[in-house]
């Protein structure tokens, strides 16, 4: 009952290297889907979704389904395309949260906003969207369509929630957990969960899958949000301090207002509603985030998630897929130390 | 050969109120559907939705629908659902358009754009497309989420191309019935191809009221590009010359430009190439379009579509629904008179 239970923060380096093996094969066949499906007459498409799509993403999402898959031993063929459908929901959403964001770098380069405009990442990630359900109709499976529309207008409406918390200091834990719960963790749990439709494996195995897939996309979502004040832009390939700037009131920063005295609360309660456009606010913010242990203490609850994440795996057998699952959520967490 | 074949541009007034009459009982559980389903947890979604959808819409779309099904002598209640789903995208793509030609004023109110800002416009749209496959998931149909989701990547690719052609005078006359086709008529045709699908009638009445609503699309976007440069914003509910301030070579522009002595090209080029900001500018638009029969001639083509739509129907029997669909073609037409 140590390693196996609590194998999250041990000193080894985790890696996603075993999820890449396992998957690399069928990572081919989905990256083939992805090149020839995002294509189009209109060359603004496939230039600008090949910036993002090409740039260097890790294709987590679409990964976990073919992990996931192999776990189940599924040996066909449908996974590829219902993955490349989950990438190209997923690149959506990310041009479509750049331009809310008006963010300017992303995965250490310049984003297609800033590059095409706005109107172009609207349009395309329209685009990448409506491809996505193109690729599900061809599959066929009315489940996965389910799933995965289901998952699209969690997500919508988890980034409508951060839009309408924005700036908003007394958002509480529960909330903000309900929100990346929805606007991240949605597809992480429906990526995972197709693949035990497609092995047509019982609806038990499904919620494992989901319930793998959600904790392991609240924890990577809870990583993200402490890397914002912890990292800097070289090795988080976004600008650092964004969530600050943009006024989220993220778990480190809805810890730290709870924790602090009145003059450290006045100091979020302006630095959220008004936008911490100074560096030195932003400097300040970190130093009281790591003194009231907000930061630490948002990095436990995202090891509390990943651990969750490898218990829904408890079911199925000892094996590559599942040491690849687990050393996943290893690797997500440590992205923060 | 006289009423029947050349029904357009008669001096009768042509009206939607058959249509509407016809649909009416159906309508009502559309809308039902529309209120239930854009309802959501997140108060902004249902505040931001409702003023568009709420907000004197024509219900154009749905309500072809719901007169093809009539026309087939359809039965069932299916087409509720799939009728609000048609609603949904295109309520999605008017927020994404509005955001993209950063408009503000739609049917004679304020764009939420504006109101909420483009963030809130972005997501919401994502939303509603969502919403709009969640809506067809549960209807079941394989070959309805073909047709649907297949018209929602070329509506974006139209939107895309239309964009890429933007400030370029150079659009030719084919190239731009491509763009119309896609980002407005491929909707029509679709909302219009589902009543087959529903009431399982074959493949060619399936293709005969895709052509209505193609060519009624094509003849409807053309009026609307003429009304551009014709009406003013009380009668049209949108800003007046917004085309011509946003440099695009809409049908008028083009036809226009290629009739054009040499000063007159040089204007269009600057005018479409810089954006007519200046007040002065539109007048000069306006008048060369009139002197050239650019808007004339823009109209004459509507009407060419407008007939193709009325000959698509030839097949069906004379009735109630055939009568009111042709009417709604001369309404569309007439629109710009």
């Amino acid at each position: 009952m140590t390693a196996t239970v609590h194998p999250i923060g041990s000193a080894r380096a985790a890696s996603l290297e075993p999820m890449i093996q396992l998957a690399a094969a069928d990572l081919n066949h989905v990256n083939a889907v992805i090149l020839e499906r995002m294509q189009s007459e209109v060359a603004l498409i496939p230039e600008l979704a090949g910036h993002l799509i090409a740039g260097g993403g890790k294709r987590m999402r679409p990964m976990l389904t073919l992990a996931c898959a192999a776990l189940l031993d599924y040996q066909g063929a449908r996974h590829h395309k219902l993955a490349a459908a989950v990438e190209f929901i997923h690149t959506a959403t990310l041009l479509h949260d750049d331009v809310v964001d008006s963010s300017g770098l992303r995965r250490g380069r310049r984003t297609a906003n800033i590059i095409w405009g706005n109107p172009a990442s609207v349009l395309v990630g329209d685009f990448l969207f409506s491809r996505a359900f193109e690729l599900m109709v061809e599959d066929g499976s009315l489940k996965v369509l389910r799933i995965l529309s289901r998952a699209s207008s969690v997500i919508a409406e988890g980034e409508v929630s951060q839009l309408s918390a924005q700036r908003r200091i007394e958002t509480s834990e529960d909330h903000y957990l309900e929100i990346i719960s929805a606007k991240t963790a949605a597809l992480f749990a429906a990526a995972c969960r197709i693949a035990a439709v497609v092995a047509e494996r019982d609806e038990s195995v499904e919620e494992a899958l989901d319930a793998y897939g959600r904790n392991l996309g609240v924890a990577f979502q809870l990583v993200d949000d402490a890397i914002d004040y912890s990292s800097d832009a070289a090795t988080m390939g976004k600008g650092v301090g964004d969530d600050f700037r943009d006024g989220k009131a993220t778990l480190p920063v809805i810890l730290a207002y709870a924790r602090g005295g009145e003059a450290d609360r006045a100091f979020w309660r302006d630095a959220i509603a008004g936008g911490g456009a100074e560096p030195a606010d932003l400097g300040r913010a970190t130093i009281l985030l790591r003194e009231t242990g907000a930061l630490a203490d948002t990095l436990e609850r995202a090891r509390l998630f990943g651990r969750r994440a490898i218990d829904a795996l408890g079911a199925f057998p000892a094996g590559r897929a599942k040491a690849a699952l687990v050393e996943a959520v290893e690797f997500a967490i440590q992205r923060a130390y």
